[in-house]
């Protein structure tokens, strides 16, 4: 299959969706571009802008002529998104999705996905802190990795097609995993900074003028507090049990610190903070 | 006094004292700038780059001459270091320092320093992750808060003194508090900042690939894991009741978070990201 003679259509054309049509436009030139949305007036604007060719809030009106679906609604919804439109997917598309966390999502779709039809799910290390279409950017992508669940049921060339695309994007790493091993290492590498962040933030010394107190140390650690508490709180709930975990993790090493202050223990202080320096050593040294 | 006038002196030519020997040349222009340092390799170095007018490992030799003395060494040597040299201070001269705790070197200092010398705390919110005079940088301080905690003694042309050194070094703002306040706000804004960066690199699930699974989070969190751990644990130490309490306050946060995800309270978790978003909104805005 080849861009040009596909049409693409975007499920959801918010921060994150709108990104996505935005890097389409530039780096992938599909025949058409497509959106679907609940709301009419982003549709209208993305088509008066030139960033998609058209737009419905009824799916009837697109899925059937769309080779390749890209789902960037909240995860919970994407698999009653599917679901309930599953007779209107062209026989032979891909679809897509975006989502942050792939267990339930991807164990749900491979259900119930009628055989004609290709789901391989996808996750851009990609955001920024703000909601809707507005906010939408498509150097969000670059420079950021984008992991890949396939499932068993995946064509080769379905997988290779999306990897296709976020290369074009920029993204830094195409990286495939599984779903598992992606859902833990995101409770660790994501989620936890964002509960961490927030958590710092929630705090009775936070103020405005916090940074007369910090030379850059707190606005970098806090930089994702500023969240958007329904797609993070979705996310976290459907991630509960390795984020809990991590957490545990985490406030085990923050009370061994606790501790030795407490006891005046320098050594252990030391042997923490000298082990830290040893390994961000090597991880600055990798990325930077 | 004008600063065209004064031999200024740094004691202690790491990377700290180094970056304030680079910027003084740059922004300040003394008669003289001198420096003390226990390495006399690195005081020929400097010498040799131009970068003092002579070093020397005696403080002898220098501290008589010196009208403004920097002291840029751990915060439980300046102590030391001022009560054993005392009688070679100059008459009339400023001694500041740049200790990131300021409670115990000020109240024993105030003790015993002479009447005819004035001590002014000084903390400028700057600093990089190195050790050591090769990472010296005249940068740290630009965009950056300086703090002093001016003690009864002071007069005030002194404290100006040191105020119009830290704005011509380009900082963003000069800042009068007093010790307590600052010991508790430094617990909170760049203390606890560290404490939680070394907390998450020591995990079982960090490797140099983690940023595979997080789209910039990590890596800003945890800038400040590769520490350096002598002069971190030497000021946890000195601050070690503030820094329990703000540990003891963020955790309590975290295990708030934790509960609600064990417990699937999915309300719980909406409100305190809303929280965070609606104050981190208003920093950002004030700030960036």
């Amino acid at each position: 299959m080849n861009f040009s003679d596909m049409n693409i259509t975007i499920v959801g054309l918010g921060m994150e969706g709108g990104s996505y049509a935005i890097a389409i436009n530039h780096y992938i030139r599909p025949k058409n571009l497509f959106a679907i949305d609940i709301n009419e007036n982003i549709l209208i604007a993305a088509e008066k802008l030139g960033v998609i060719q058209k737009g419905s809030t009824n799916p009837k009106d697109i899925l059937p002529q769309s080779d390749l679906v890209i789902m960037c609604i909240y995860p919970s919804d994407i698999i009653a998104f599917i679901k309930d439109h599953m007779p209107l997917f062209k026989s032979g598309s891909i679809i897509t999705d975006a989502a942050g966390v792939k267990r339930n999502i991807v164990n749900e779709i491979v259900m119930i996905i009628r055989d004609d039809l290709d789901f391989v799910p996808g996750h851009p290390m990609a955001g920024n802190e703000f909601k809707g279409f507005l906010y939408a950017d498509q150097k969000i992508f670059y420079g950021n990795s984008y992991l890949i669940t396939p499932t068993l049921k995946n064509k080769e060339e379905s997988i290779k097609l999306i990897e296709l695309m976020a290369k074009r994007f920029g993204c830094s790493k195409v990286y495939r995993t599984d779903i598992d091993t992606h859902d833990s290492m995101i409770a660790y590498a994501s989620q936890l900074m964002h509960v961490i962040a927030v958590s710092i933030v929630n705090n009775e010394n936070f103020s405005n003028d916090i940074d007369l107190f910090s030379g850059g140390s707190f606005k970098n650690a806090t930089r994702v507090a500023n969240i958007n508490p329904d797609l993070w709180t979705d996310a976290f709930m459907q991630n509960s049990d390795n984020l809990i975990n991590q957490i545990t993790a985490f406030n085990n090493n923050m009370e061994l610190m606790k501790k030795a202050l407490v006891e005046k223990d320098a050594d252990t202080i030391y042997q923490f903070l000298e082990k830290s320096r040893l390994r961000s050593n090597d991880y600055v040294n990798k990325f930077d």
